[in-house]
């Protein structure tokens, strides 16, 4: 499934999350299989990714109506997508129900990325370039231009 | 302060999260005040938001080290940023452990736009232009160009 809700919430141990509805076919497969991953679409792939959050695997196989290539994880028992540019696999740790939706927490046990996305040995987000999504109003937005190191300020910025 | 995990993660109720370590002066508010606020920065103020991500509220007045200016909300106990273009106030709901991090699971209880980054009396992420955060590389980006509508792909894509 395409997931519109999710990221980094932990560091030690290393966490992300995913919200969904209990009313998908993932958040069976999820439960019972403890595991997830998340495959990380390049802004080419929008339109897969696009179809992939509005069909479901209940009704038709996905990986065949976008030929996308299933892997099955070495390390969760879950399976990822091939074609995107990032994969983070994880074991879930907890699931929260809030309302409507449900966090699952998963402990990031693999990073897979391809080569041409990483600079120094590590994925780069300005060659991955991932979809944004923007909820309100039901968008799709690239990435642009770098701005700065993070964590460089360290003195009152003059105005 | 600058919070580098934080997100969209329940729509009924609409709740988001920010992910804090128990040493911030942050997360002591927070606990006490059962309430927060996120106020996001445009691109123009990354010196601003790094600087904020840096020093600590125990030791300096972060908003007169910045010329930023605390508003206090009148929904919840806790102030936001006049100039920053779009400000969520929220009520603590729910407090995660997971382990270095503490997701905080607020809920929105009202949320703030400047007239000028609205587009059809909604927040643009266009007009916006939030920072994006690459944890990672420690890095800030701008956002691209608008990409395409989402739930526009009903049909399997064409490659």
């Amino acid at each position: 499934m395409t997931a519109g809700m999710g990221g980094l919430c932990c560091i030690r141990p290393p966490c992300i999350y995913v919200s969904l509805r209990e009313a998908t076919y993932s958040y069976g497969n999820i439960m019972n299989r403890k595991a997830y991953t998340v495959s990380v679409p390049g802004e080419g792939y929008w339109r897969e990714a696009d179809y992939t959050g509005i069909a479901s695997g209940r009704d038709t196989d996905k990986f065949k109506d976008t030929s996308l290539t299933p892997i099955k994880s070495k390390v969760v028992d879950a399976p990822y997508v091939e074609e995107y540019p990032l994969v983070l696999e994880c074991r879930l740790m907890e699931a929260f129900k809030l309302g409507s939706h449900t966090m699952f927490v998963g402990e990031i046990i693999d990073i897979k990325a391809d080569e041409d996305v990483l600079t120094n040995d590590k994925p780069d987000i300005q060659k991955i370039k991932p979809i944004l999504f923007s909820f309100g109003d039901r968008s799709y937005h690239s990435i642009g231009p770098r701005i700065a190191n993070a964590f460089s300020i360290r003195t009152p910025p003059i105005s």
